[in-house]
């Protein structure tokens, strides 16, 4: 099969390697409809995680079913089916308390290399989530948004306690921070704030129910949103980008008693006790429990209320993936689709 | 009157200053029933915090108001009030969020001065709450309570969530984890676990409602949490230290999901992000408003529901307010009440 793989620094390759099969009685064999590159795809693209060895890329995916191991009860062969970049059980106490991504017997790595026309999910049972019917065509890109940036987005407008009556700021303007304004538009949210200065991004930030475009960064950033909240600061920051910066710019955002929800993957950041002390800010985040989510998207997306799918800007046969990596990494392109 | 004056390190005395009088018409001057030593006065007392200048001591207090300025309509001369060391107008957008203690109208040091027998109170209307009447010698201590240490171990356990059902950590066997283990048990808690190595300290934890005491720190304290509740760690985790060792503590102890509230005022600690992220805990913390739950705590004291006056193990005249000091600062006394 065809697959995407990276031998070094912004060094792609697609090649073909041997088609996966069942190694726990708990997996599932899928064929993908479609994947994608994602934004920490890029980390080791870019030198930031040393490569030594050629590694297999991908954890986004979505597809049918073609073969499931004995202990697999419930997802079936020809189901089509979404899951997440943690594999997980969905019984043990921590999943249902909704945090599948700590779930006690999760699997982190479980669902790598996605970029490739199979894949094999462990855990299937607990980890994937079949939707009502064979999609439409038209509905993968959103679908397969809902495997990773959507549910990520999902889960910092949940931790940033976005809903009715509240003024949200979402820090971060790639795919995450883009589907964190759409989040907080279904959420109920009554003013969204997003903090961009790329116009492409700014447009798709209006088209999911951004009410405000902020355009400064850091304390210049801050002020802007505190002019636009009566002084006070947004009940809700959603933080999408993991740096040092960011982090500050979102609990200095934030209104004494608001919530920050974070899910960029902090990178060398410390948060300063004293300052965070006076603040008052509810401070949430971490891999987001995508798990938990996946019926509410699906269904979401299923009834077309909404369309996440717009973040891929981009669409290339898988063929093309250095192009795709290339477009991002030169932010030409917010996310890029590989067609299979 | 007598007031108890810091001059240097390890010097507290006791000597006549002038009686306070009114200031802005919305100041009103009590004369107090009892006040007492804070385990913050033992910074500058240790050093930690440099004096120049003689400082009146003390910022916790109740008693009868004697004078109020002209634009104080709800609080009357001869009500019996308490109020919190953050002064508040309990009307703007922050406090009817629950924040007082970041009012947008808030003066930090306003009550400072607090042990002697007059103080002037900024804020009357907004900072103070009077009891249904005059109390029992009796309720003084109580009340003198809910003016700091139990207004803040209840922040700190409504912060993190503590309730019916859930496992609570306290770390910190200070008058406020001590107290926040008694609002842990009032607000439902199934479980209480107190940590703690002095045996005064571990009989008043259990007479608040503890139900488990854990006398190991650091690792090994986290590592008894997590034995102690199923290997996940406790769902709500009360911190009320304020060092760098005491977060990580409370951070490790708490399961993913769960609930950190921490009221140390954080001196020189560090959040680590890739830790914090990946805990998958909520934290949220800072200067308590006492002033929201004065209400309801008053009503719990004065119905004998709950009595948190037992954290005053020392009454002294206040003339032996340097045997206090030096009672709380040899940890011989959890905290010294001080006669007027």
């Amino acid at each position: 099969m065809r697959a995407v793989v990276m031998h070094g620094v912004r060094d792609v390759r697609v090649e073909d390697r041997p088609r996966p099969v069942i190694v726990e009685d708990t997996d599932a064999i899928l064929k993908l409809a479609a994947t994608c590159v994602c934004g920490s795809d890029l980390w080791p693209y870019r030198g930031a995680d040393p490569i030594t060895d050629p590694v297999p890329m991908g954890h986004e995916y979505c597809g049918v079913v073609v073969e499931v191991g004995s202990a697999v009860t419930i997802i079936k062969p020809g189901d089509f089916v979404i899951g997440s970049f943690f594999a997980s059980d969905n019984t043990c106490e921590i999943c249902l308390a909704g945090y599948h991504s700590s779930c006690i017997h999760r699997q982190p790595g479980a669902a790598s290399g996605g970029q490739a026309e199979y894949l094999r999910v462990p855990l299937a049972d607990g980890t994937l989530v079949a939707t009502p019917g064979q999609p439409d065509a038209g509905l993968i890109p959103s679908l397969l948004a809902a495997s990773d940036v959507l549910g990520t987005g999902w889960f910092a407008a949940k931790a940033a306690e976005a809903g009715p009556g509240k003024a949200v700021a979402v820090v971060g303007d790639g795919a995450v921070g883009l589907l964190g304004v759409l989040a907080a538009k279904q959420l109920g949210a009554e003013r969204i704030i997003a903090m961009s200065r790329h116009e492409d991004r700014q447009k798709l930030a209006l088209v999911f129910g951004a009410t405000d475009i902020v355009t400064e960064r850091g304390d210049a950033g801050v002020a802007r949103i505190k002019e636009l909240t009566g002084g006070l600061g947004a009940h809700s920051t959603i933080e999408a980008v993991g740096t040092q910066e960011a982090m500050m710019q979102a609990i200095g955002a934030t209104r004494p008693g608001g919530h920050v929800g974070f899910v960029g993957v902090l990178h060398d950041v410390a948060i300063p006790g004293e300052q965070f002390f006076f603040s008052h800010v509810h401070l949430h985040g971490g891999p987001a429990p995508v798990r938990n989510y996946l019926p509410d998207l699906i269904g979401r997306i299923w009834r077309r209320e909404i369309n996440p799918g717009l973040v891929f800007d981009l669409h290339v046969p898988i063929d093309d993936a250095a192009e795709a990596y290339r477009a991002m990494d030169e932010r030409r392109a917010i996310k890029a689709l590989l067609q299979l």
